[in-house]
Parts: C-alpha cells; sequence; structure tokens
C-alpha cells in the first residue's frame, strides 16, 4: 500500500478525520496485481513499482481505499489510473469479487501487518493492455517473469503483505 | 442487515463516533446465507431471520460489521452466533474469499439501498449444522427449500439487498 | 451447446470413436458467456448466437469440448473463434478456474439436459473488445442488455441448459 | 492421483474400453485436499495419504475420476470415501465450482504429468470432521500443519502434479 497521499484525502477526508477514523473502524481497501497476458489469457509478466518511503526503497503494487459513496470498480479504476498513468488500459474485472482478501492490521505480528491502520482489502488480478507510466509517488515500474516473480530475492524488496499478495496471484495464475 | 444494536457499539464505539464514521468511510460488513445441505453438499434449505423494524416485519439474513482489529473470520462467527445462537454449529468457510460482494449505499436510487450507511459487504453462504435459535433482535428463524427460496412472494419479505443476496446465492449454488 | 461439426471432430476423432466415447466418460466442455463492458468493467452486454438446429432456431452460447491434448485455454480460445470469429478479441481470463460448471446430463430429467452426451463444462465470462461475426453454423450474434437477458421471453429462445447459464452469469455479475 | 483400482473400472468400464478412451479424450478427475479447521475455519492441518506405486512411496491427495453418469459432487463423495472411509464425515462444498482446475498431461515436459492419460481436474479443499482412515491402497494417512506443508522437505514425497496443488491450496488459505 502506498502512502495515502494528499489527493486522497484532501476533498474527502481531514487529516485529523482520517486519523480518527483509522484508529475507529477497519477501512475498505484494494490491492491491484497488474499483470501481462499472452493471446490466450496466460500471464506472461507481473508489474510492480518502486516506491520512495521511510522504510526505504520498496516494490509496492497499486493500492488504496475505497471512498465514502465510491464503487468498489471505481476506487479500483481510480487507484490504477493514480498509480499507472492514464495509458494503463486495464482490463478491468467484470465482477467485484475479489480473487483474495487481504487483511492489514497495525499490530506488528499480524501477518499482513500495517503500522497506519486496519484495512480489509479486496485484490484484484488486472491485465493491462496499455503502457503502465508510474505516477510522481513512484521511481519506476517495472515488469517481471513469473519465475523471476517467484524468487525470494524479488519477493524481499516487497512488504511482507505484498510478497504474501504476490505469491498468492502467483498461486491463482497456476504459477506455483 | 440488522440494526446495529447496543452491544456491537457498546465498548468500542460510542454512538456519536459512530455516526461520525459512518459519514466519512465504508465500512466493512459481513452477510451471511445460512444454509442446510446432504450429505453430498447439496443445499437443502436456506435459512432467514424474521425482524421487527422500523419499516415493519422483514425478513433478513445474519449481517453486521467487522469491529476494529477484528478478523474478517472473527467477525462472521460472531455474528451467526449472535444471530442464530450457540447451537447453530456453523460449517465456516476455510477461506475469507467471499462468493459475492455486496456494496450498500445511503443513496435511494442504489440497487443496495441502505439508509444508515455505505458498506461494502463480505458476503459467504455456511451450512448450519445444529439449531438455529434466533437472537433477541428476531422473531423467528425459518428454513425454505431453494424452490420456495426463489419465489418473488418470499424475496418481497426481505429488503432489496438481501432478495438480490439471496438471488445471488440461489444462482452460485446452482438453483436458477 | 452447438451441434459437434465435423471440424471438431475431422482430424481428431471419428464419428464412430467419437460415438463410442461418448457412451463411457463424461466430456470436458467449456462454455462461453460474452460481454461487453464499460471503462470500469461493469458489463453493459451480454451476447449470443442464433443457429438452426434441429430442435428449431434457438439462441446459444459459443460451447464445445477440449479435445486430447489441448489446454483449457486453449480450447476457449478455438471455440470463441470459431463461433464469433477472428475480430472479436476477446479478453481472456487470466485463471481457468470457471466461474461456474456445468454438468450436461443425457438424461431427460436433468437440470443441463443434453441428448448426446454427459459432459461437465467449465463456464467463463468473457469480454469481447472487437467485432463478433458468427461462424456458418449460426444465422447471426446479437447483444442484448442485462435487463433483455434477464426477462423469460429471451430466456425461452436458450437451451434450459443455457438458460440456466445465463442467469448463474447475470447473478454472478450482479444483476440480479 | 492414485492408480486407477478395478473397482474404478469394474462395473462400468472394461481395461480396454478405459486404454482406449484414454487415448482420444480428456478425462475428467477431482483432487481432494482434505484439510482440519478450528472453530473460526482457519485451517489447522492438511492430510496426505502415503502410497505405495510403481514409481516408490510417494505422498498423494485422495483423487479420481467422474464416471459416466456421476454428478461431480457424488465422484467427490466416492473418492472420498474409498481414500479417507466411511468415518472421514466431510463438510463436503456447498458449490461444483472449484478453487482450482488442473490439467494433467501425459507429456513428460508439462507441469502436471501424468503418464496415463489427460485429465482436467476440478480441485477441492474439503475440511474432514471425523477420523480418516485410509484404504487399502494406501499405507497410512496423516496430518501435517501448514507450515510442515509448506516445506520442500515434504512437498518432494508428492508427485509434481500435487506438490503444485498442495501450494495452490496453501495460496488460497492464506498460507503464504
Amino acid at each position: 500500500m502506498s502512502e495515502v497521499d494528499s489527493a486522497d484525502m484532501g476533498p474527502w477526508l481531514s487529516p485529523d478525520d482520517f486519523a480518527f477514523v483509522s484508529r475507529k473502524v477497519p477501512l475498505v481497501y484494494v490491492d491491484v496485481v497488474p499483470v501481462r497476458t499472452d493471446e490466450h489469457g496466460a500471464v506472461v509478466a507481473i508489474g510492480m513499482m518502486l516506491n520512495a518511503t521511510k522504510n526505504g526503497i520498496m516494490r509496492a503494487f497499486p493500492s488504496g481505499r475505497v471512498l465514502y459513496h465510491e464503487r468498489v470498480r471505481d476506487a479500483l479504476y481510480r487507484h490504477i489510473e493514480k498509480d499507472l498513468g492514464p495509458m494503463a488500459l486495464p482490463q478491468m474485472p467484470h465482477t467485484v469479487t475479489p480473487f483474495t482478501v487481504g487483511e492489514y492490521f497495525p499490530t506488528p505480528s499480524a501477518a499482513w501487518y500495517d503500522e497506519r491502520h486496519h484495512a480489509v482489502s479486496l485484490a484484484f488480478i488486472v491485465p493491462m493492455q496499455g503502457e503502465c507510466n508510474p505516477g510522481s509517488d513512484s521511481l519506476e515500474f517495472t515488469w517481471f517473469t513469473p519465475a523471476e516473480a517467484a524468487t525470494a530475492a524479488l519477493q524481499c524488496e516487497l512488504s511482507e503483505a505484498h510478497a504474501s499478495l504476490l505469491r498468492q496471484a502467483l498461486a491463482h495464475l497456476g504459477h506455483c
């Protein structure tokens, strides 16, 4: 999950309100695993951003919260556009049933740890047909083969949560 | 969705805080479609509660929000126990990936309308092996055959949202 | 399911061999529900073929068997191309896990009846980005809105099996 | 997949007919990953058989084909009973939509290799509530924790196909 940027809260929620809410209820999130597929739908690459965070340079998947009054599929589209640019041309899922659900807890021992909040995240694998250009929050966006994505070396560059998300996506795609 | 009862908020969130949060972010909910299955897993009955609400007597499925710091599966279990009693003996799902996701909006034109809040709900079909005894919020709990559940007459007794949830569950179970 | 055409069996299985096999084991099939989606992935139309069969003029979804040594995703692609033409530009699923499984039995009382054989069918909802031009086995290919597709009048023009498949697809897409 | 035993073919298909069919079409299979769950549905153990095969002693999951005229859920129940005994008390899935689909090919380079035939397998994770006693084809049945099941050492004792199935099941259950 990328840091919540000001655009995310600006017109919708002040930092104080957001901080208050984040301590009261779990937030609704979406996580996106961008992929490239061949003509028959088989996945040939998995994409990740490279972000500068206060914990150092990390790879991450597009991610963010669903706003009040926003449909899940609109939030999904918004975060893809924000993180991968307007030319990503995502093949949006025709159902909002996720391939997996992630639970982020602000508790160090939790498998999916996020110091900022408790979030329940709907995760989607989304084929991109266009060019992914990372937004201003990212240093770069890189495609990896499924074999590269399966290596511990690459997974170490993700948060624990997103490394788990990646392994679940690879398994769901039959690459394990 | 049943009315949020005081036990739901009591130790966790004051009514004022809950009202505030409900106007700021979507809430995370779970919805449960209780079923009875035969020895081979085929569904033979679908269960619903009969509740007195300010909109009159309505049927409904067990439903409620996920609390701060609560795992989805724990919320699911808690709401089943609260609404169907401690002897329901649910066969809890082994994954928290829902069979469908419902989106409740406080907007009258929305398909899944809920005047109280915006909620994103993870819906699960849960076989019950024991006796379902409705909690203090319900007048009764009744099993219906899939054929009865498919009738418009019965679906009229549910909210629009839960009638849609029922139809999605019937379709998912192959009864359509 | 369209009639098994000679091209389906030609190089692969003689009519005699196919008839023999069809009485011995269930066949592996794929069923395709073609859809059009908007930019955010919401389904705006569902497509069906109009075929002349020995039971009269019927609507149907692309469908057919998986050949020996053929991958499911290759069979899916082949049947889409055969039934909807080379310009259909399907957004192929990135996983071969179907949204539902249909069971066709050569027994009149069965819900999914097919006089020809017992088949277990993996069903997929597939967005089409191009132009669908029916193959030589079809009279036409038509798009319907989800609301039109939900009518009994239209569903009567499908086989019992494909009418059930359509209702399951509509439910899965949240249109019910 | 266990060897096809005589009971599997006896009344239904002669060895010659089965051999013929196996060279002509893909077979429909079911694969079962037996699990134990806690009260809230979280998986605490995964079970495997230990079988003597012509390739040596191997671990395996219950598996087998769907017979002509047999429903998928009946085949699933039959194979569980055959391989795990009548006291296994499986919590049968309420839908026949599998959590994943496996494709076995009689081609050495295939990921899911099976020298005997091409099979398309519907895979299910099935909680067992009773005692699993392996049938006459197995030496023993053993429960492993998810952590044990995730080790390469244990996965080496499975066929490539079932090791992949296990990793997919672990991922689906959130254990990865």
